[in-house]
């Protein structure tokens, strides 16, 4: 088999590049570990920045996005000391002109393979599920070979003229392009809950407490998603649903507020830790995506970084393949100026918003004087919006 | 003797507390243990915010600053990797409409001194210097006692109605009131020099390098002030004025800049430190500037942060002396918005500029970010100027 670029992967990173090169008249196959039926249920981010939502409807993709998806102009705060625990807005429509959206990651994955299909890509010719022993050769070349078994146990070899890694964190794209990562763990976990239950704040709240950071927020008019500061090593098992709903009262408990309960549909507990590997190409392997970088989940960046990463490959690829290699030999650079800007957002919300136990009295204070500093100073909520709306695609600063 | 207020320290606390509560009808006496010379030479910082200026001119204290202090619109970032190492202007007119002013310490000490005087206080009567074995009693009742002994050796007990402990950290002020403190210690310190060498550039400079943190700075047309990050334990002897020139040369180079050398008119090592005494106030004995708090110098906020703790307790002591408690009793509160406020922009400034021995290569590339972001948003530009220039007086946010 022959195709212009292999992409590894089927999540957002891997099928909307899929998408965006058929729209530069390119040619891609994508191949993914997991069924389909995997890629479009599991619940992971939900929260999109503006370029991202840009970015979709001009490539034809936010029909759906635009019925179901839930626009937010701003976010809460909600900290204090114990008798002055209040909510405080973040109004990004006001302070930088754009909002996000809240829509599933599944479900952009969801709109993806649905609109790859439309366009006449197939499965078992342009997008292969539950592939396994994947294996890339040739990559200093101008033609890799990308070998792989399918479902039914065949063995293929596709000849292309560049890879893209999509294949995240534990894939093996990265480890070829980037053996050494600059990388970072945060002391806790994330426990996200996914609940039947209608929301009862239009917007997320992200509530600093002394029992830990909780965030609240929605998928859907019905469904819930709420999250909890956990220890590293935090089994899920450990937290039946009338403990998870009992902690979620008290760390979101504010004047005026009330949560909704409902029947626990998902619970898990996600790592917070911080991953960027350079470079992000090898000859003609490019990363994308989680495969090149990870985010503590706090600032909403993870998916939007491989939305934007593919954005710039896109274009990058389509010039590789006509000859000019400028905007591919930039793409490291190009894209790490983004990463770093969202590294560095993500650490600052995090370290904000988290209980650290290690923290001194002094560590403690500082905390409370970012927080009250960023809620009362437009430069510092400027920034603030600015960071978790996202900057136009390309490179940042 | 009796006075209305009993000022321990002359600094620029004490004095301009002095001289403010001169202005609202109410006595003070100032006891201060070193000679006039001495406070009058001591080196200190150099960077007076707006509100300080401002608060300066309203209260008549401003005729030399005006003539002689060196207004700045702004300050220069130099970084960068190496290559691509430059300077980024931080506008602070452009940003937030106003600026700084520099003007040694010891000369807003002199102007000080010399208003008081001219207001009739006398030495050995509202001003005494040279003072030991200060004693404070009966801070709990509304007479309390200082008994000390004068230069000569005299005994004298100052029967007042409230005392100013204006005397530093070293003082005997802070532990009467708050005991415990909340401190943080740099790992570095800074090496301060005096030169007699012409600036050669406008402004400040902060330069980040590899090497360790440099600022230059100015204090007349013939005077530079320069700091080097040094490791704690610092002997100033051996920094010889070569190895300082050659250091500064290293670590200050950039593009079209030129370091003016001259004869080394004074060298000593500063400690970097945090500290917050909490509360700054208990019965009739309220702590100002140094005796409450320590910031590293990296923001310019200390001799401010003074400033500003005198602007709110001169009306606070001129009302309790009427009967009139409520600005008293809010007097820490007030103050303390402040100062967590600077202590987090000096952290934030301290953090950003300096070079950790224990820093990761996620440390690294955090804070290159930061750099980076800061010059590149005005949001982020504005934020540093509003702090930098400083906050109106009274409560912050």
């Amino acid at each position: 088999m022959r195709t212009q670029v292999a992409i590894i992967g089927a999540g957002p990173a891997g099928l909307l590049l899929s998408h965006l090169l058929a729209g530069e008249g390119v040619d891609s196959v994508v191949l993914e570990a997991r069924s389909r039926s995997y890629i479009e249920q599991r619940v992971r981010a939900g929260v999109l920045e503006h370029p991202t939502v840009q970015l979709l409807r001009e490539a034809g993709l936010a029909d759906r996005l635009d019925r179901e998806g839930m626009p937010h102009a701003g976010i809460t705060l909600r900290f204090g000391e114990p008798g002055e625990r209040r909510d405080h807005h973040i109004d990004f429509h006001d302070l930088v002109g754009r909002g996000i959206t809240v829509y599933g990651q599944q479900e952009v994955v969801k709109d993806l393979v649905a609109a790859r299909i439309a366009d006449g890509a197939e499965i078992g010719a342009q997008l292969w599920f539950e592939v396994s022993e994947i294996a890339i050769s040739g990559i200093e070349s101008d033609a890799p070979v990308v070998a792989f078994t399918d479902a039914e146990g065949r063995r293929h070899e596709l000849t292309c003229a560049a890879v893209a890694g999509c294949d995240g964190y534990h894939g093996i794209c990265r480890p070829l392009v980037a053996p050494r990562t600059i990388e970072r763990t945060y002391p806790f976990a994330w426990l996200g809950i996914l609940a039947k239950a209608a929301p009862t704040h239009h917007e997320l709240v992200y509530s600093h407490h002394p029992n830990g950071f909780a965030l609240y927020s929605m998928r859907s008019p019905e469904i819930t998603r709420l999250y909890l500061q956990v220890p590293p090593d935090t089994d899920p098992a450990s937290w039946s649903d009338a403990r998870i709903w009992d902690e979620l009262g008290t760390r979101l408990a504010a004047e005026g507020f009330h949560l909704n309960e409902g029947p626990v549909l998902e619970k898990g507990v996600t790592a917070m830790r911080s991953m960027v590997a350079e470079p992000m190409r090898r000859g003609r392997l490019f990363l994308a995506g989680d495969a090149a970088h990870i985010v503590p989940p706090t600032g909403a960046k993870g998916m939007n970084l491989a939305v934007a990463d593919v954005a710039v490959l896109a274009g990058a690829l389509r010039d590789l393949l006509r000859g000019d290699h400028r905007a591919a030999d930039a793409y490291t650079r190009t894209c790490l100026s983004r990463v770093w800007r969202a590294e560095h957002f993500s650490w600052w919300m995090t370290s904000m918003l988290h209980i650290f136990d290690d923290a001194t009295e002094f560590d403690r204070r500082l905390q409370q004087a970012q927080l009250a500093y960023t809620v009362s100073s437009r430069a510092a909520a400027t920034s603030l919006a600015e960071n978790y709306t996202g900057f136009p695609h390309g490179a940042v600063l």
